[in-house]
């Protein structure tokens, strides 16, 4: 099994690279990113922290080898990429400029990653993700059920870390669904959240759970500013748990960012619903009920994903 | 953290030990066990089993050290007793002579395990479990917090992993609340179990739905049926998870065998019911919404558990 | 990943099926074992187990599934197959009689497996070890590299775990090799035994050092004298860890019984020596130097094996 | 177990705080560090870090509680604290300048933890670090065997990394000690350096091996080369080692940052050599045989680093 993960210089990237080689499944980590010239010197981040990470193998005991390249001969025979490429928006850039920076460098690094490896997976990570997803399935030529991207596991990650701390549980014992596309769209479904089976409405007030779901949507906005800059633990645990979940074959319901062919009413997009995850990866897409509300919030979220792309294709024409 | 399990010459109990030694959160676990005669010899199974499971710490990589022992000094200071001790139910023996049987080896066992950890937590895995859970209690002096008994985990481990292989999903994915006592009155909800958050009912028909909670119900049997003997590896595994929880204070939520003081309109026994387990043993009992249909199942179930504790009195006094 | 493993209706072989397992890198194992005729009763020992086993899945948080069979075909496509068929050794029982028996039941097993998947590796656990090694090869038709015997694991198991006791350190943190034939001809090598780096003799008097390589030898003889019964909790646990080697291509170095073609002096037989374990099976032995004294020792090892493989010779044909 | 990490808004920090939360063995873990102005606004590295991790729970499956603070109020009672805090070395600050400002933050720090957690357990991580331990020790008051200093697992960890990788072995099956202050008079040895207890030189040419020594010693500027700027990778997992040694009560045996008071000839001041690390802290510093050449190398990193004590009394007074 071996595993590529593009941005690998950069944290969300390296944190799925480590992340990835701590749960020891893999044979070999490939850290994919450019080198950086800072003046006179140049840095090589992704061999940097892939050595570093390499380094924790002893303390943290796996086997899994990660080293660092901005070579893609390196990715050759890779059955799973990671790609969290891209720029983060700045000060001045519009939000079509973003669109239209990030669009080409996933296309040039899926281009890339398939000439290597024609029959590998794709686990996209970058932003805006659903759009970025669907660039990554045109530019691979692979079938939908090979491209895929992640938000929603890390969406319900955060609802459920909101949801723990307010009911003093442990975090293991929560489950959910959110629906939608990654961004403030995101639709949590109370009716699918659950702490050990208990249905969530049964153990908080609806003031409170309405308060933990608004705070989700814009959790990683709440990060960003905290930081000063965008999260990147659970983002890298996220997209390692679902390359998890494909190398080791195992059947795992997850929200992911799936192609619709009808589902849920819609077609022609990606956007985040449950899936099951297996080693062929996306095997199915989980057809949960939805009332009117849900569904009324799942189209608003379509709907915004779809003029995402119909912008997308303007600018990129 | 000292864990001490008694009755671990046999299969439950050396599998609680060992599963509490892999999860590397103990310094010591003591299995204690009687010694065996077998004609002219003696035999030491707890000592036995304990020193093969400690000739594993090199390759699980574990450092919780097990030793086993028949003697109750050797348990000072424990900080959770696991009780396994018991008969099981032989050809010619009646129901009352079982129950009196193990209800005194249940009692002489805590009033020893109390004697030299007078603030241990008490994790009952001795059946009739719910009366043998009352009678550590009584003999133990403790408060009931802090002594329970193991058979939810077991019945919705058992009652998961049959929706796991129907489904055809990874068992990591699925959770679940049983009430009741452990036995055929136990009460499997359907309406608290879930895939990742998504109600069962959504992703089974009724009809494989009903095999598998009448299966679940009759689960411990099936397994006597295929081996001749009673099961150990879920059970034992189950017992570990509890001493888990409370060991390092993790706050979950798990079915187990607690006293009622009025939840779920009934008190004065031990009866499986949701629990938040951490280091102070049941923190709280969750109270979940039983519709009627649940609730006349839950009844039953009591009114059962009940027989059998004045069976207990009956052939006690 | 497919892992078969044959007698898993017995102690050693269900307890290398769990902990393969347990260790969540297999899509699944097929638990293989004879049915069990008790007077009416048909009992289904391999099948119980492997049930009972799949339910702490939920448990223990793994998606590997296990089921029983004892039909070979349920073994198709196996990657890796663990045969820990066998007979002990009875009363009445020449030493002859059981090397004819166990030898035709691990060439009957390997022929199975082999028909049906034959392109595996093959960890052979049966006594007598090194011959009944051997005997599955023979019968296989495989690569010698394919086809190796689980012994030294075990053997260093007891011999670091008697260490961490006498030194209270981690087993984590000890290392040794052990050479030679399973059996009280061993070969536990002091001058390769260290605890995180450091030689064992400047940590310990080497009259507890004798106490514990002359301990060690007789391990398994001090674990029948407690239980009446041979160790299987180590013995189970060392077969999972080579698959696990080998399934996850990790490159560690265990000492297996290999083939020898003129290494440490000898060849043409199979007995224990350091290896390299990885996707191809054993894919080096790892030649150390020995002193005089050490190649005496193994001489005479190599020797006792020989004469059983005579023995071995002499009665099949 | 309640663990606090000083310095948690930086990469090393932070990164202790993530692998102690992972590995599941604390209740609680506190992320302290000063709030960062930037312009207007004001940024909570400590927390927007803790929170992102706090939110991996789900996703990794642990219980622990990750939060982050800028008041030492809520490191109250914490049983282990871990102190990265400190600047690295900037253009035109001179060493003299680097050990004033550092010594002071340390011990700033100290005393902070100690007025809230009388009893904790102290593990340094700040640079130059067998300097800034003694600083901590200082400043705390407590007995030498709860405050110690983090470098050998880290400089083990680079050196058994590089053996791994060019032997081609697992990760998981090298050991090694190294002595001395962190930096480059450490005394990597390879006669305390074995894979799977075989001595490396058996495995390694001496041009090779002395080629990996070189490049170990100066392993943290290679990684600063790489990257611009400080590894934190291994330093912060190698801290959560220990941290976890000592919460468990292992009695793991690493190369730590200790108090001398003759051992190995010397005492005095901290510098690194093998201790036991159990509940107590460091409870035993384990005298390994050093020949006159290795006695003479670790004679000089002393000398170096009471070089480094003197300039911090002289500048200090």
């Amino acid at each position: 099994m071996k595993i590529t993960v593009v941005g690998a210089g950069g944290n969300v990237g390296s944190t799925a690279a480590l992340t990835v080689a701590q749960r020891n499944f893999a044979k070999q980590v490939v850290a994919i990113d450019l080198e950086k010239k800072d003046g006179e010197k140049t840095f090589y981040p992704a061999k940097g922290r892939a050595l570093d990470q390499w380094q924790t193998a002893p303390i943290h005991g796996f086997s899994t080898h990660l080293f660092g390249s901005s070579n893609y001969e390196d990715t050759k025979g890779s059955d799973i990429c990671i790609i969290t490429a891209g720029v983060p928006r700045r000060p001045g850039m519009s939000r079509d400029d973003l669109l239209s920076i990030n669009a080409n460098i996933v296309k040039s690094v899926t281009e890339q990653l398939v000439a290597h490896s024609p029959d590998t997976i794709i686990i996209v990570v970058s932003n805006p993700l659903d759009v970025m997803t669907y660039v990554a399935w045109k530019a691979s030529g692979l079938p939908s059920s090979k491209v895929m991207g992640m938000a929603g596991i890390l969406d319900t990650a955060r609802y459920c870390a909101f949801l723990a701390e307010e009911l003093n549980v442990s975090p293991k014992d929560i489950q959910c669904q959110i629906l939608g596309g990654h961004g403030d769209t995101m639709v949590p479904l109370p009716r699918y959240t659950t702490v050990s089976g208990i249905p969530i409405r049964q153990l908080i007030s609806d003031e409170k759970l309405n308060a933990i779901i608004e705070r989700a949507k814009v959790g990683g906005g709440e990060l960003v500013g905290l930081m000063g800059t965008s999260a990147w633990y659970a983002p890298g645990a996220a997209a390692a748990q679902m390359a998890e979940a494909i190398a080791l074959d195992e059947n795992r319901i997850f929200p992911c960012s799936a192609w619709l062919t009808g589902e849920f009413g819609h077609k022609d997009l990606y956007i985040g619903v449950p899936v099951k995850l297996n080693r062929q990866g996306i095997s199915e897409i989980v057809q949960i009920d939805l009332d009117a509300d849900e569904q009324k919030l799942f189209d608003d979220s379509v709907a915004s994903v779809r003029t995402a792309l119909e912008d997308l294709e303007r600018i990129m024409k």
